[in-house]
């Protein structure tokens, strides 16, 4: 079933269930108020939300009215935890290579993660609001996945069976502000703002064989300004799957329903074309499109993002539905009172 | 007044008003079940419960039943932002001197601060429940406040306005696993389980003229296996102030309400005796006594925890009274199923 989340002027807005070709949304109010009470109890809860779900579809439901992403904050509109992996190693060597230094050996064998802010996300079509376009503000299209609870110390295989909801989300990153956070080693704050999610959350039995052990094996198209700059496979070279991603976070500690976990940037190798490297798929943010570029002239050549700037964020299925809707937002700068 | 959440068998527990002197408390049911929603309206709500603090202080209050600090979750089972700054840079200072590293310039004008997980807090005298001993289990005794709501890019003056409650924290480190996370730069995951905070979350107007802009002028006592060692100052030394670590937070992203901000660990500067370094005021994390050791005597002769050790962390006001109550924990293993 999909699953959003509709502005009503509260912090955590209304549940609504979206049927499985978007254009149709019904409250979920009689069942549950918000997702995080669906995840807290999703054993209760769940079978009444898919009871609903197969009525919207079917043209059954009684107060069914037209889905407007643009209505709509993030499922989650805050969450409890946001913690965002690095996966795609791909994205990693790239992002070395360019500033001249290796990958350590164990990046290979341990998921690079960091823990994100999770108070405040935006909507799909909310504005990016920023400071200055000095920080250098990117996007980073991920697949995100939404858990259950995962005890302490498990397997990555036990933790895939922790996973409730997958989403797509928009990591903004202010790239000028990172070398100084890095030098720190204390992790990420001033250089992520917050992230924005897509339209829905959708359960896994909706993927059909696309979602296979942790992978989901699809593209995601990143749009900049009107433009396809990206149309990168989220699955096959996916170095950690999420249950991996999960274990590695739950090593010394319970990760309690509602946590949201990130893929990282979407990447993929380069292929060779007449004796040279091609990217074919393009990039899922431009850090990893400028890191190409110094890498094959020397410097990069495509700036960061200004205000006004678009960037639209989507996965179609294999017949070409958009599966989560899109995230499409336009940035913006901050206005002081 | 101070506000506590009692276990109930739910995620989020229910709410409780607690008398000055944590004799008594009573269910604030009538006004709001969980703190969060407090947060989420304290200009609304906030007055509600300081006449039912009043009444029960008056013992006018008429179901009010005896406290117990062990029934008590942390005062916000789980949250939507927890980080961690390090503010005291004496212990910045001890720690890099004891591995030959000097401080970067920039550690005296900007604070660390990492994200840390906010989805699994624990009560104050709940088990800390750990892998491993291997993994070298330490305490950290801290201050942490609770915020409102703080804007994008506003002053250390402005932030110190969206400072709600305040508390004490254990932010259990596990000590052999940070050095892995630091290479990493992407903060800490798997050597920071889940904090415990104190009984009872506390407004500013209980503090008096302890409480000065942003730091609080009293001493927090620490008892490990029985043992005081540690009786630190949390004011003075104080190099960021909490006004100062929410303004570095905020600077690119706006603070939700609910947020916890954290002082690190509160460490003391030695004093100079008969031409000797001595660290009279003890220490609130068995890492910095180490670093004493090994400055002194070339290597650290202390051992981080084992399972079966006791932390008991508390701050008495200037008439001897305890504020908080306390943390009071005992270290212990993962059962696996």
């Amino acid at each position: 079933m999909k699953l959003a989340t509709y502005k009503d002027g509260s912090r955590d807005g209304q549940l609504v269930v979206v049927s499985r070709d978007l254009s149709m949304a019904h409250y979920a109010s009689d069942i549950a108020s918000h997702l995080q009470q669906v995840l807290d109890d999703w054993n209760f809860m769940s079978p009444q939300l898919q009871d609903l779900y197969d009525a919207l579809n079917s043209g059954r439901a009684r107060n069914a009215f037209p889905f407007d992403p643009a209505l709509c904050m993030a499922p989650l509109p805050r969450a409890y935890q946001w913690a965002d992996g690095s996966a795609y190693i791909n994205h990693v060597e790239l992002v070395r290579l360019a500033r001249n230094s290796t990958v350590p050996d164990n990046y290979y064998t341990e998921p690079l993660m960091y823990q994100g802010g999770s108070d405040d996300f935006l909507g799909p079509c909310d504005d990016v609001i920023c400071v200055s376009e000095a920080h250098g503000i990117d996007f980073e299209a991920e697949v995100a996945v939404i858990t259950g609870d995962v005890p302490m110390d498990c397997t990555p295989e036990q933790a895939l069976d922790g996973i409730r909801l997958v989403m797509l989300a928009n990591d903004v990153s202010l790239r000028h502000l990172i070398p100084d956070e890095l030098a720190k080693s204390f992790g990420f704050l001033q250089s992520k703002p917050a992230t924005a999610f897509s339209p829905v959350a959708v359960t896994l039995d909706e993927f059909g064989e696309a979602w296979d052990q942790g992978r989901l094996h699809l593209s995601v198209q990143c749009n900049w300004n009107g433009r396809t700059v990206g149309l990168c496979d989220a699955g096959q070279e996916m170095t950690f799957h999420f249950g991996q991603l999960i274990a590695h976070l739950c090593k010394t500690r319970n990760v309690r329903a509602g946590s949201i976990i990130g893929s990282g940037t979407i990447s993929n190798r380069a292929i060779e074309v007449n004796g040279k490297k091609e990217w074919t798929k393009g990039y899922s943010c431009i850090a990893e499109k400028r890191a190409i570029e110094t890498i094959q002239d020397g410097k990069p050549a495509t700036d960061y993002m200004k205000f006004g700037d678009t960037i639209r964020i989507e996965m179609k299925g294999r017949e070409g539905q958009s599966i989560f809707g899109a995230i499409d937002q336009k940035i913006a700068a901050l206005k002081r009172a």
